[in-house]
C-alpha cells in the first residue's frame, strides 16, 4: 500500500483527489487553523495537524508517513515555508527531484538553469541607474508576486523601492532583482515529464490573476494618472488558455531542453511536473521569466482534465492524477527510485 | 412526479439540463418572442408562453405548474423584472429562499444582511460632495451593471451622471448609490447550502465580462485620454477562474457567515445557490460589494461541472443539477417543505 | 472506410482526435519540420511529409488522398498559405464549402456577404484622411492581427504605418483597410451547421489573446504615455466565455441570416463550422467586424465539450469530433456530396 502526502495549501485539493482516484490513501499534513478546511473533503483519508508546516521534520510526523509508505508530493508551499536545507533533509521520498528546488529558489542558480537550458530569458539590469526601459523589480523565492513593482528609471525605481518600504510590504535590507520588463500575452507552460515512460507530455497554460496590477485594466487613464499606488503582483487566481497550435512545437522543444538541461546539471533531472512561465511578444517569441520546479497552482483549473490532455487520455486526467498514475505505475514495478528522491 | 419550472433567460438552459439530467420534468416560461430559441434545445419539456413574464402571477398558469407539482427556481430576471411584491404572491412553491430576493433587491437591506454577515464592504460615500478619491456610482437593484459609472470627485460625478442622462441612460429622478472603487482582481464566489445536508459546498469562482469598461484594456492611454465617453458596466458574459487555494479557508467563512446571518434575519435562511460578489485587492484581501440570494448566471461556464463540484462529485455536476438534486432528495425523503418558500 | 485529413496546424490536433473518437482513419499532411510535435500524438494514423502545404495539390498526395477515401477539413492555415485557385483545385472533398473560403480571404466580398446576412458591420472608413475617431487598419487575409493598429486620425495613421513600414512589418505597396473601432467584449460566436438535419447549431465563444496589445492593461498609463511603440495584434491563444442568455437568440439569428445568405450567393452555402466574430458593446448591441467560413482555433477550448454543446449532446462533444459525426452520418445515409464540395 502506497500513500500521497502534501501539505494542506496550493494544489493540495486536487493532489489528493487525483490520488484518491487512482486508489491510493491521502494524507495531508495541515496546520491546525486549515482544519476545518479539509475536513470538508471526504477524499482526504488522514490529517497530520501541525502548528507549522517544518513540524513535518520532527520524527513523529516522519514516522507516520514513513509507516504509510508514504510518497510527498511538493508544491509552492513547501518552498515558500521551508529552506532547501529543510526541505533537501525530509527523510519521506519526496516526488520529482528535491534537488532542483533549491534551483528555483535562488535568483542565481534559476537563471544558470534557464541558460543551460536555452531558454530565451528577459535581460537583468543589475543596477538601479541601469534602467532605461520598462522594468519589473522582484524579490528572491517564490513569494508570489507580493512587492514586485514596474519602474520606468531609476527616479521611478526609488520612488517606489522607498513607497513600499515605508508600507512596510518589502525591507530595506532585501536585495531585489530587476529585469526588463516583457510585455505581451501571459503564458504559464505546464509539463510533466516521465522518467518511466522518457517521454515529455504538455499538459496545458494558464495566465495569473494578480491584484492589484490585473484591476488597471478597468480604470480609464485618466482616473490611473490621478493615482500614485503603485500596483502590486500578488497571485489570487488563474484561468485557462490555449495556445495556438503552431506554437506548440517550441512549447515541446522547451519543456525537452529544461529536462535536459536539468539531467545534466541536478541529478536525476526535471522529473514529474514543472512549469515555464513567461510571455509571448507581437512576434510570438517567447521569454521566459521563471520556472517552477514542481506542480503549479495553475493546473488548478483543470481539476476535471484538460484540453491538452484529452489529447493524450482517453479519460479526464489532473495533474495530480497523473502524478498518482506515475506513482502507481512506479510502485506497480519496482522503479518508485526512479520518480523520487 | 415533480416538475422543475424557470423563466426562460439568465441560466435557464442549465437548470432545465439539469433537471432532466436527474429525470425531473422541464416547464419554461417563455416570452413569446424567445420562443425558437428555446424550442431548440430538446431538454425542454413544456413551453408557458407569456408576453411578460409578470403573467405567471395569473391564475391559469399557476394552475399548470401547481398540476405539475412545479418547484420554481428564481434567478436574476425573476428579479430585474418583478417586484418583491409580485415575488413574494407566487403561489408555486419557490426553491431557495423567495423572502430574501427582497434583501437582494433593495441596497438597504443588501447592505444591512452584508453587514450582519461580518462581510467587508467597500465604503459608501454618502454624498457626492465627499468623493476624495475613486467611486463607483451605482444604479438600484439587478440591472446588470448597464448605467454604472467611476468618478474621481464631485465635478467629475456631476459632469457624467449629467452626460449619461442627457443620453437617456438613467433618469435625473434616480437615487444613485456611490460606494468607494475597489480595485484588483475581480471574483464572484459561488455557493450552495444544502438544508438538507446542513452543509455549505463552494461551487465554483467566475469573472464578468462587462462593455464597455473591458474594452479600455485594449485602448493605449494615449487613445483614451482623447476620448470622452464613459465607459459602462453592461454584463456580457463570464469567464471561469479557479482561486488560490490558501483562499478557500476565508471563502468558505464568508459563505457561512452569510448563511448563518441569513438564518437569523430571515427565515428560513439562505438555502440553495448564492453568490458573494467582490475583488481581492494586493493583500489578497476580499471586499465585498454585492451578493446574489440565487443562482448566478456565472455558474453558466461550469455547465458539465466545475473544478470545485469534481472535489465533492465523482460525477459532472452543475449548479442547475445540483439544484435538480436537492429537490429530488427533498422529495424523496418528504422535506420539499425544508427546502422551498 | 472513411478518413479524415487535415493541414499540421490551427487545429489539426482537435479534428483529429475527434474523428479518431468517432472511429475515423486519420491523416496529417504535415511539415517535416513539425514531424516530431505530431508524431507524439498516437491517434494520428498516418504522416504525409511535405517541405510545404502547397504541395497536396500534387498527384502523389491527391492519390493517397483519394486511396483513403480522405475528406480533407480545412482550417485557418489552409486560407493563410494558398491562394484561393489553389485552395478550389484541390481534388479531394473538401469538408464545409470550399467556394466560401474565397469569401473570407477577400476584404470586398468579405463584406458583400456580411452585409447580404445582414450582420452589424463597423463603419468602413475609406481614406486617411477621413478618420475622425479611433479606427482600427487591418491587412488583408488570414494574417492572424500581425501589423494591424490602432489609429486616432490621419497623422496618427501615417506615423505608425511608417513606423510598421520601417520595421518592415507592413510592405509600402500593401493595401490597408480601415473600420472603425468597435470596443467593448470581445466575442468569437462558434457555430455548425448541418445540411443533413438542416440545423443550426450555436457551438459557444472564445476571447482571443492577441500580443502585444493584451499587455497593455498591464502597464499603468504613466508608463504608456512614455513608450511610442505601435501595439499589435497577433493571436496567441484563447480562452473561454459564455454569454448572458438574454443574447443567445440574436446570436442564433446572426447565424442563420449567415446561413441563409451563403445559401443564396455561395451554393452550397455555410455548411460545417463557422465564426461570426465580433464586439459586444455597452448596449449589448453586437458588430461584427470579420467572419470565418470554416472552423476556427477557438474551438481548441473546448477539446473535451464546450458548455453549449453539453445541452445538445449527451457526451463530450468537440467541434472535431462534432465534424466527424456528419461525416460518419453522411456516409452512413450516402450523402457525402451533400456536405462536401
Amino acid at each position: 500500500m502506497t500513500a500521497i502526502a502534501t501539505l494542506g495549501s496550493h494544489c493540495a485539493l486536487q493532489v489528493l483527489k487525483g490520488a484518491k482516484d487512482e486508489g491510493l490513501k491521502t494524507i495531508l499534513v495541515c496546520e491546525r487553523k486549515r482544519e476545518r478546511l479539509y475536513r470538508r473533503f471526504s477524499f482526504i483519508d488522514e490529517l497530520i495537524l501541525v502548528d507549522s508546516f517544518t513540524e513535518i521534520l520532527e520524527q513523529k510526523h516522519q514516522s507516520i508517513l514513513e509507516q504509510n509508505n508514504a510518497v510527498l508530493i511538493p508544491h509552492g508551499t513547501l518552498i515558500a515555508q521551508m529552506s532547501s536545507e529543510q526541505i533537501e533533509s525530509i527523510k519521506t521520498p519526496i516526488f520529482g527531484n528535491k534537488w532542483i528546488l533549491r534551483w528555483e529558489s535562488d535568483r542565481t542558480m534559476k537563471e544558470k538553469l534557464m541558460r543551460e537550458a536555452r531558454l530565451p530569458v528577459p535581460k537583468p539590469v543589475l543596477h538601479s541607474k541601469d534602467i532605461d526601459k520598462l522594468v519589473i523589480v522582484k524579490r528572491q523565492g517564490a513569494a508570489g508576486g507580493k512587492g514586485y513593482f514596474l519602474a520606468a528609471n531609476q527616479e521611478d525605481y526609488n520612488k517606489k523601492r522607498e513607497q513600499l518600504i515605508s508600507q512596510g510590504i518589502i525591507s530595506k535590507e532585501e536585495t531585489l532583482y530587476i529585469q526588463e520588463y516583457a510585455a505581451g500575452v501571459l503564458a504559464y507552460l505546464q509539463f510533466f515529464y516521465s522518467p518511466l515512460k522518457e517521454e515529455l507530455e504538455f499538459f496545458g497554460a494558464d495566465q495569473r490573476h494578480e491584484s492589484d496590477i490585473e484591476g488597471l485594466a478597468r480604470i480609464p487613464s485618466e482616473q490611473q494618472l490621478k493615482n500614485t499606488k503603485v500596483p502590486s503582483f500578488n497571485v489570487i487566481g488563474n484561468s485557462p488558455i490555449v495556445l495556438r497550435e503552431s506554437l506548440l512545437d517550441e512549447v515541446y522543444t522547451m519543456g525537452e531542453n529544461f529536462v535536459e538541461a536539468s539531467k545534466r546539471i541536478v541529478s536525476p533531472g526535471m522529473n514529474g511536473p514543472f512549469c515555464i512561465e513567461g510571455v509571448y511578444d507581437e512576434n510570438a517569441k517567447f521569454t521566459s521569466f521563471e520556472f517552477s520546479a514542481r506542480i503549479v497552482a495553475g493546473t488548478n483549473i483543470y481539476m476535471d482534465g484538460s484540453p491538452y490532455y484529452s489529447l493524450l487520455f482517453n479519460e479526464p486526467m489532473s495533474m495530480g492524477k497523473r502524478i498518482a498514475r506515475e506513482i502507481k505505475t512506479a510502485k506497480g514495478t519496482n522503479q518508485l527510485d526512479k520518480i523520487t528522491t
